[in-house]
């Protein structure tokens, strides 16, 4: 392909993914319609979807812009500082409550289960590689097996976005990330 | 009021709660629609609306309901007990997921956020005043102020709630509970 339509597809594609991101930070994943999608995005339906199959096609790209981005973070700096930035930055506090909102559909619709998970493997993989690192330093506790810590910070990632969701006050969780940060560490680390 | 009015009353606002209860766990928060209502309670939005002035009503007379459950609970054996109740109680899980799915909506929606607030108030103030007991029984570790440890299992419930939702195994979930039990007590305890 030419160059320039190379840089032309990357750049469509780039406004339909922030204009969708937008659209679902506002109204939530149910409430994000084909037409509020259009809306805000800019463009029709037929030049939305000859890039992206579907809403929930869209849906899981976003998902796994943000799971690259936290698993890079996770692999350097381990899940609770990707928990602190999320602290750090209210802007993105109504897009995160779309993780809340799929809960439901997560349990009861397999495909869509399956799409979310494929494009969260990264994140998961990456705290898992960190733990272990960590394990090997000597500075994780050992009276708890590494998959129950992992699972462990990964529910508080998702009480840490219920509580942002519900307009709870950032410094106080800060104040919360330290004590979990504490309790998976090593005693004397 | 005649005995026999006040019994038929009572079961009328049994029936009507019951059913609401099934349809926001079938259906979630937003879908549970007044025609949907209709159909799980078995009558006409008329006499629903008779005993319950609108939709949110009946939520947040639900919502109490959990929350004056709960909070006994909560009061004699702490909040993480009844996290363990929720683990071992799946049927309840469908009813738990509304609980995420109206966090866009508390943080957006002031007089939709006192309701459930005040319906919610007891839960907290038994988490709180067990809490105290704990720390004068010196069950309690000291380092970490009595406020970010009521957060923290607030945030826990929230997290545990959204595992729940999306399906993850209770027995994992159990054994994250024992970390978390023990990360607020007194070191040695």
């Amino acid at each position: 392909m030419p160059k320039v339509s190379e840089d032309h597809l990357a750049a469509r594609r780039r406004q339909i993914l922030d204009g969708a991101r937008r659209c679902f930070a506002e109204y939530g994943y149910e409430q994000a319609t084909v037409r509020r999608l259009e809306e805000s995005i800019g463009l029709s339906r037929g030049a939305i979807f000859h890039h992206f199959r579907d809403k929930d096609s869209l849906f899981f790209e976003l998902a796994h812009e943000d799971a690259e981005r936290m698993a890079d973070v996770a692999s350097r700096e381990g899940l609770i500082q990707v928990m602190r930035n999320m602290l750090a930055a209210p802007d993105q506090f109504d897009w995160l409550a779309t993780r809340l909102e799929i809960a439901r559909k997560l349990r009861t619709d397999p495909a869509f289960h399956q799409g979310w998970s494929e494009r969260s493997a990264e994140l998961a993989a990456a705290t898992h590689e960190r733990l272990a690192r960590q394990k090997r330093a000597g500075r994780l506790r050992e009276d708890v097996p590494e998959e129950v810590l992992a699972t462990y910070l990964d529910l508080v990632l998702d009480g840490l976005i219920a509580k942002l969701a519900n307009g709870d006050d950032p410094a106080q969780l800060g104040a919360v990330l330290d004590l979990v940060e504490h309790s998976v560490r090593q005693p004397g680390q």
